[in-house]
């Protein structure tokens, strides 16, 4: 039997990986992934057997995965960042343990989308900070609603992963309108589309602008706490050190 | 006059590392950083000038960097796990900002803590989290307490950094008190002891048993959702999907 290791990738750039990552996908028999990420690692894993599937085939990649390594492969399946944020990891667990099947998985961790484009905007998130996904295809509405409204109140650094799809555009205003009740409409934002990757875009804004901008799938937006400022265009939120 | 880099470093096991942190370790020509991280890379960064200062002392390493840059010198200024979580990279810009100087620094992403620790546990943090340091040397304990409680009533998995001092060892409890307002007693907990280190030890267990473990500063904490499971010995939050 072989095993399954769940990858996080990084954000884009080669040298973003891990060196662990880098040496699981040259050790391995087969690579699964989203064809997006596939890409990303092209030429890493010129020599190997590949597996591309398309968006929310997330469970078909899954199953994929054991049936290959039920074959003896020895499989990487590959998440964008981290695999243990919004990636894959949960998702392989479970179809494991549904299934009842005695297999070896282990999750290789990764610099999330998050660590990334905090890096290029400076220091934004030294404080405290609430990570929430705007996505409502797997979290009911209300309860993202409410996440919003506490993170806010908490004055807690936010980071929003799938800030707009195309389906539901709309919820990232909805999202900064709760915001507002609760944080200054000036607390700064930074804005960071295809971090270290191609077409990266950074944007530093408020919250009162943030939605004016071209925001989709491939951004993450990171909005300051009550400390933060912006200085020499970088995003900055101290850590609380009296200099 | 010389750069400065602010390197996250990952968790402890050099392979944990991005490509792109060792290989600015490899390029500069001073390594600044506190002991403990300064050992974990030692045999990295043999042939360099090396400044390490004890806990404690980031201001005094943060200008330390300065004045070897504005000497001529490339610094990589180390912070384990990603420098922008807890970490050194928001006190490098506020120095620099303070005294109005011009030097070029760069943020290298790391794997911070908290995805090393879930990749141990299984995937425990696959939805919306909030990230609180127990610390109260820079942030008032009240508004730390008040960030606990939103963020059990928000149902956030929520991760603990500095969990236990010498100085403050109450404040875990204190912790585990607000969180069980609102949490079940008996939702997983998983604490991770010098993940992917020398003396990893990992502990799964559950809200109302978790301070009955011996809990230090190299050790982070992750308390599940209303959904996560335990199996397997592996704690895993589902993602949502239907299988
Ligand atoms: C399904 S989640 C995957 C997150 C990934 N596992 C991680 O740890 O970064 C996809 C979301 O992550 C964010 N994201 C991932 N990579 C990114 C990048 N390179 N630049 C900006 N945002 C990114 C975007 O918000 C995107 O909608
Ligand atoms: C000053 S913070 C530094 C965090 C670091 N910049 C990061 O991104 O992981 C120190 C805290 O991080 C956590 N931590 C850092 N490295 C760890 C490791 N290898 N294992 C467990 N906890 C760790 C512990 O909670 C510790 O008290």
């Amino acid at each position: 039997m072989g095993w399954i290791k769940v990858v996080g990738i990084g954000p884009g750039d080669i040298n973003d990986m891990t060196l662990k990552a880098y040496n699981v996908l040259k050790e391995c028999d087969v690579v699964v992934g989203y064809t997006t990420y596939i890409n990303l690692i092209k030429p890493l894993i010129e020599d190997k057997e590949v597996i591309s599937l398309g968006m929310r085939k997330e469970i078909d990649r899954a199953k994929k995965a054991v049936e290959l390594a039920l074959q003896g492969k020895n499989v990487c399946i590959v998440s964008s960042g981290d695999a243990g944020i919004y990636g894959m990891a949960g998702l392989m667990y479970e179809v494991v343990h549904k299934e009842n099947i005695d297999l070896k998985i282990e999750v290789i961790p990764g610099v999330t989308a998050l660590n990334a484009a905090a890096a290029i905007l400076g220091a934004p998130v030294m404080q405290d900070f609430a990570v929430i996904s705007l996505s409502d295809h797997l979290v009911p509405w209300q309860v993202i609603e409410k996440r919003l409204a506490l993170s806010a109140q908490a004055d807690f650094v936010i980071v929003l992963y799938n800030p707009k799809s195309k389906e539901r555009p709309e919820n990232l205003m909805k999202a900064q309108k709760i915001i507002m009740k609760y944080k200054k409409e000036d607390i700064p934002v930074g804005i960071v589309k295809n971090a270290s990757r191609e077409g990266q875009q950074v944007i530093i804004t408020t919250l009162k602008e943030m939605a004016n901008y071209e925001i989709d799938m491939r951004t993450i937006i990171i909005i300051g706490n009550e400390s933060t400022y912006v200085e020499n265009g970088k995003m900055i939120t101290p850590r609380g050190y009296v200099l």
